[in-house]
């Protein structure tokens, strides 16, 4: 099986802006690609980084738009990993990835899809909007047979400052290893965030 | 197994003020608790609902905090599921109730514990702050084994505007139709939530 990761090289990570400098986002989204990749090896599978733009050897680079890049990788048999999900786990990839249905979907928060696994050749990814519900409705379209996973660690992607708190709380890869060294969380207004030392 | 399910009868779910009026606010987190036990039920046990006032005969009322309240009630062998967890299946339940673990504990967002078994004598709950971090702690202290559940659906508690987005993407109890009735999503601004019809 093909497994993708897709990574932004642009600006990445700008909702994190809040919190996290220009260097900043780009270190630690580099540190959860690398975690990302790291867990899906030891999986027992090779990503690709469907990259915007060169980052080192073997990546795959396409500029366009995350849907349309994508979609022009798409083999029958292929799996999409976004590459802010810094909780991910091997095992946890394993089970997404050892199913038999044609169309595997890991909801994100918010109606996103955080994994897909697409064994169906019709299928095709639409990131836009609440993507996690049109996907349902490409697979009806289709007539491929779909399950969803239920996993916190593959529904949590980084976007936000509050979504920090997630990587200390239940991170322990490098990604997690870097933010806690320079946050800590905090609990002082009755929400979970996260605070500088 | 005992499993307590508590439930704030006066002023539940303030955090949804924004969209929803004091009386909408109690319709709703009443139908949550009903599909949680009719979840609990399905799984094969029989919920006590651990309320801060009347509700039903076979409740247990309980005015004081959350904390007190659930460790005055710990029997050696007790799940404890919050009423709001409007996304929560029989089988997911089912998951949760049949480990062996000393504590099992299945984090939701910001660091809150949305359900926990405990059949560890020892064991205490302590619902303030970053409970999770807490509740791993208390087992250590202890030197009880604990495991902790990765569910998307246990982990998704609703509590703001933005999680009833969660409600109408995956929920399909009497809460999500409740909510159905009178919220679509809205993904606008480039962010999924709620608006009314």
């Amino acid at each position: 099986m093909q497994v993708l990761v897709p990574y932004r090289v642009d600006e990445p990570k700008t909702r994190l802006a809040p919190v996290l400098d220009d260097e900043e986002r780009r270190e630690f989204s580099r540190l959860m690609l690398a975690d990302v990749l790291a867990a899906v090896r030891s999986a027992g599978y090779d990503p690709t980084v469907l990259s915007t733009a060169p980052l080192s050897g073997g990546d795959c680079v396409d500029e366009r738009p995350l849907t349309v890049a994508v979609n022009s990788h798409l083999e029958p048999n292929t799996a999409v990993v976004m590459a802010d999900l810094a909780l991910v786990t091997p095992s946890v990839l394993g089970e997404l990835f050892e199913t038999n249905e044609d169309v595997v979907l890991a909801p994100g928060r918010g109606g996103g899809t955080n994994a897909i696994v697409a064994r169906h050749p019709q299928f095709r990814v639409d990131y836009h909007g609440a993507s996690y519900r049109d996907h349902v409705e490409i697979c009806k379209a289709i007539g491929a047979s779909v399950r969803t996973i239920d996993s916190y660690r593959l529904g949590t992607d980084i976007d936000e400052p509050a979504d920090l708190a997630e990587v200390l709380l239940h991170g322990d890869g490098r990604a997690a290893d870097w933010l806690d060294d320079r946050f800590e969380l905090s609990t002082s207004n009755g929400r979970t965030g996260v605070k500088r030392y």
